[in-house]
């Protein structure tokens, strides 16, 4: 699967950007800068005249859901299709011990039974806009790290600050390749959002942690939402018609969404840096986590249901970068990855960036476990944590000026926080407890129990007795105490005697001590240096390369197109018979057990129906629930993954048998047709 | 779950030992020398006269399942009670893709329908012979730890040879008070063992690793062997006869078996090195393994059945050192620790021992990642590369004398070494590539890329590249070929084309290099030290208190207690009504799943009916299949597990919370009776 969660995003976190995989118009690479399309390249490879409309029309009809992940508008009043598990964190919030939405699934036959999500924000880009020039004029009045660290955060909350005043849009300033230029990106952002139709989860996410990031593949992963604007269905600027017929082999097809990170422009001394620092760590984290979760999971039925989001994000997360981290043991891709950069060199003729880049690597290397632990989350992973955290954080970062506070907390991003912050979504108690012992258990593995933090925390009591205490006097699960504390700011937190919120005010000086230190020392260094390395590819390539994903919206462009594996070749769709098939041969164990629906529809449905295919398109993780569009602009699928080979796409482009998978238009027409009854969505979507 | 793997094995190998919870003659401590049983503390807590034909019959009733478990006869025709998860890895040799005796549990009603297992030694303790005196004045004649350690070796060797020549017997130099005392244990040694009965896993190990470390609990845990001697049932010295009414709350009650191993009197230094080193290693490693079996196990039932033993196996290590690693991080107890160890140190006024101790630990945090991972073999999980490392090591050993050999390699333990080096057990091909590749992917995320070794090993290959080629280039699979390559010495191995023998003879000369160097600059000194510790303990205390566990046989005994959680007394026993109940209230789901014959049962049997229940007696990892023993010496229950309180056993015994898990010998009697016909074994074996 490949929505973004937060863990992925910090996996792949990149401070910086370089060089990578040169393959200028040899190949359908590239997650496309809207602003900045390939059109020479699509005329050349497929004779596509990539028109101003086409590309509009495209722009106006994707969606970014905040949560991490994309969707489309499907018609005119309102409709947005994604995957089902990128819809899946509001379906587990919609649920409760006696209804489970991921289980059973959801239909509204009418407008009014459809399910308000508690805390779901979707985006719509509005403008592109370049501020490369107005940043750098900003930090180039500055002479150190810090300062120049600090003057970029200030002209770009400004920037966004303006915008937003100006506009009322969300405004957000994007840094890509990875400092070799900035964006300010305007979306229309929609907070009434409700539920309207989701299959059940063991079809939707049919095979389960087996069968993802494989192919042939057998998932119907989507939902439907509709997007309301005070209480009227949103009329789009565009929206895209579900044309069932699909495509045909060796068609062109393109894909519209929100891919979240990509490390192509790393230098060598930054993979090298996550092959031996964080991808290890990070993998160790995450399997504790998984196995943390799994256990509780079993204990269950409910706590099944509490735990599966998570549970399905970690294993998601582990099993990217198990592969990930394959292809950087790969002496090959390596070997390639030196050769670019050594080019690269030669050609600007000095070496002081990749210096520089090397030694902010090092740097890194000697906190990163501090970092990961105390700053980015992994040492707490609780909701009630990060709601603690939040309050401390706002209440004093409102006390600065808007350019000097941590980034999250900038006036042009308050609406976003609020929605998150004051989200009614179900807290799980047990659940918390589990996942807070858990990680701070881990904490003091990673940290030793003679550290500083992990001393004062801890103070000689085991991890499974502070979470108990910390969750059981915490009142943040109710909203209105969270208000009353942001409201009552500094005064009302440090006056607390709530125990989530001291336990936040306890590690919050080192958290942002380390943090500091990461921006100062690694990110601000790493910017810089990579924007000189930026400069050096636009003088030697030109535009030919496509800025590392920044889940931002991006275009990329394929074909369906069949591969080879152990010696056969392997067809470019599945069918629903094969989904059967699988059910059968499996004798429907989890997770291949489809459910009661599809089985007692079994014999009226046409087995021939495609239910997913490939096609070569250059993706990753956030591109979960993009459209899958032809060349008229119809849409022919929702894309929900790519298979094993296309793990190392986040270090280089292939299309040796790495591929995206979709769902395919007539699945999503059968499915609402014969299987759910849902007639009336189908005709509002169909082309 | 208490059975002792090798990994479990490993996470608590204990190089030395020295204090420990002082706590003599105040509760039911003990895992007591049946040469030194604790005569005057049972008569003064409990009133009871330990007779000398008393522990005579327990002796020789019990046995030692060599794979890591207890048992005991209970039969005058050589039937053998043990644990079903002690008898599973046997369970799993007989077991087919079309036969699953795991899953579907085994009767034998007739001895000629019993099945022949692989590879499985059972050993039944003959006599106790204390040869510290020996050891020490070979030891004494060199003064280097190199010299000592190979001196200390060789007479291990030779007392063991004289002693297998002269008797038959299998003879084993025990190091006891981790160096303060050395035995040699004589063994009857079997090898004809067959399967009679077992019931399904489903209802074995009912609840899983949900319930594994818990109580209440309802499992039948149990399954029957018989053992035979050149195609005759044994008739054993003794034996124990089932006895149904079980025991009543507040009895006496008494545990034989083999308890694998503890740090009760280790020093705080070396507390520290596990809390600081070795456990966190170790759980990141098992945490790592258990995701890719569990992977591997949800591709297919047949894979879940190839996978079960090991899944099962590492999670049960796992829960147990999680525990363990939570007793580590509490104050209270490392502070108990360290005033015992004060008060030891004053009594001596000698600290130099402590701080040779901690020096060794030192030494070891250096270099215990190599050790763990090219010579404990976490780096190269695999049956396969197990058997062409043995071959290779075989061929070069065998030149030696036998007292320079490494320790497995000695005369006396040839036969038990080509038991299992020759075993016809299957070899799992797709199982194989699955743990050689997770594992040789964590030997790189530990160690490095850059490490020398690696380097060498992976040459730029991705591990999962690796790990196919040399699983598919061995012939080791053929048991065949491994007696051809053994019967060729040296001069085979070295012109073998084997990819798995020549995987192992890449890594051999680093991965001797370390155990060279953990055997003589850490156990060594520690083993002297921890000699020094000892005559300290002795001095101050006598022989009040039992040296750690070494998997030779001991003495526990307790009394059937309840105990206090939540403000609640938790009960001495459960019952079959609760194991149906448990059933109901889980849905069914997995692990909660009870198998169709207790299902087709339920309303013809008495669900009053004892099930588990539990004592204080002082058990460890390894007394799984232990017999549990009444005044008169009748067999009530068979022990399978301890309680989450009580994982902190292995470093303090408690019976605050703490109890030991048995089958109640009224469980065992109904359902040999009314659910699985097994009438003739039930007769053989009832009081």
């Amino acid at each position: 699967m490949m929505k973004v969660s937060r863990l992925f995003l910090y996996c792949l976190f990149s401070l910086v950007a370089g060089l990578g995989a040169i393959s200028v118009g040899r190949s359908d690479e590239g997650m496309w800068l809207l602003n900045d399309p390939p059109h020479a390249l699509l005329k050349e490879r497929h004779q596509f005249d990539l028109t101003q409309p086409w590309l509009d029309r495209a722009q106006a009809s994707s969606v970014r859901f905040n949560s991490g992940g994309s969707g489309a508008f499907v018609s005119g009043r309102g409709l947005v299709i994604t995957n089902h598990h990128v819809g899946a964190d509001a379906l587990a919030k919609l649920s409760t011990p006696s209804r489970d939405l991921l289980k059973d699934g959801f239909l509204a036959q009418r407008a009014e039974d459809e399910l308000p999500c508690p805390d779901l924000e979707l985006n719509v880009l509005v403008s592109i806009e370049d501020v490369t020039a107005r940043i750098e004029e900003a930090v180039k009045a500055k002479t150190d790290a810090a300062g120049q660290n600090a003057a970029r955060r200030s002209v770009m909350a400004l920037i966004e600050k303006e915008s937003l005043e100006k506009t009322g849009l969300r405004s957000d300033v994007v840094t890509l390749y990875h400092g070799g230029m900035y964006h300010l990106y305007r979306y229309r952002r929609y907070t009434e959002v409700k539920l309207a139709f989701a299959p059940e989860s063991s079809v939707a996410g049919f095979g389960g942690d087996v069968d993802n990031f494989e192919y042939p593949r057998h998932g119907l992963d989507f939902c439907l939402f509709r997007v309301y604007d005070k209480g009227v269905p949103v009329v789009p600027g565009a929206f895209l018609r579900l044309h069932p017929p699909g495509p045909a082999e060796g068609d062109l097809v393109f894909v519209t969404g929100h891919p979240g990170s990509t490390q192509r422009l790393e230098t060598v001394a930054k993979l090298e840096h996550r092959r031996d620092h964080l991808h290890p760590f990070t993998l160790s984290y995450l399997r504790m986590l998984e196995a943390a979760l799994g256990q509780y999971a079993a204990t269950s039925p409910d706590a099944a249901r509490q735990a599966s989001r998570e549970l399905h994000s970690v294993a998601n997360s582990r099993k990217a970068l198990s592969g990930q981290y394959q292809g950087l043991l790969d002496a090959k891709l390596m070997s390639g990855k030196m050769e670019e950069e050594k080019r690269l060199q030669e050609a600007v003729t000095d070496a002081t960036p990749w210096a520089r880049l090397a030694a902010a690597c090092q740097a890194h290397a000697q906190f990163q476990r501090d970092h990961a632990l105390l700053e980015r989350g992994f040492g707490f992973d609780s909701d009630l944590f990060g709601i603690a955290r939040t309050i401390v954080r706002l209440s004093e970062e409102s006390d600065k000026p808007d350019g000097d506070r941590l980034r999250e907390y900038r006036d042009s991003n308050r609406k976003s926080l609020e929605l998150s912050l004051y989200s009614p979504a179900p807290i799980h108690v047990p659940l918390e407890k589990v996942r807070l012992t858990a990680t701070l258990t881990f904490l003091a593995e990673a940290l030793g129990v003679k550290h500083p933090e992990v001393a004062r925390l801890l103070a000689g009591r085991q991890p499974n007795r502070v979470a108990s205490e910390v969750v059981d006097g915490s009142r943040l699960a109710d909203v209105q105490e969270r208000r009353r504390l942001v409201a009552g700011g500094r005064a009302a937190v440090a006056s607390s005697t709530d125990s989530m919120i001291r336990l936040a005010l306890l590690v919050d000086p080192a958290a942002r001590a380390v943090r500091k230190k990461a921006e100062e020392e690694v990110e601000e260094p790493e910017r810089q240096a990579m924007a000189r390395v930026a400069q050096a590819r636009f003088q030697l390539y030109g535009r030919s390369m496509a800025p590392d994903a920044t889940f931002t919206l991006r275009l990329a462009f394929g074909v369906v197109k069949p591969y080879a594996e152990n010696g056969q070749m392997v067809p470019v769709r599945t069918t629903v018979a094969g989904l059967f098939a699988r059910h059968d041969l499996m004798g429907g164990s989890e997770p291949f057990h489809l459910p009661a629906s599809w089985l007692k529809a079994r014999d009226r449905i046409s087995g021939d129906t495609p239910l997913n295919f490939i096609s070569t398109a250059d993706t990753i993780g956030g591109n979960s629930g993009s459209p899958v569009i032809d060349r008229q602009g119809r849409l022919i699928g929702v894309n929900f993954d790519r298979n094993r080979p296309g793990l190392v796409r986040n270090f280089v482009y292939t299309d040796v048998g790495a591929r995206h998978v979709a769902v395919h238009a007539g699945a999503i027409a059968l499915a609402l047709r014969d299987i759910y009854g849902a007639k009336a969505l189908l005709a509002e979507i169909l082309d």
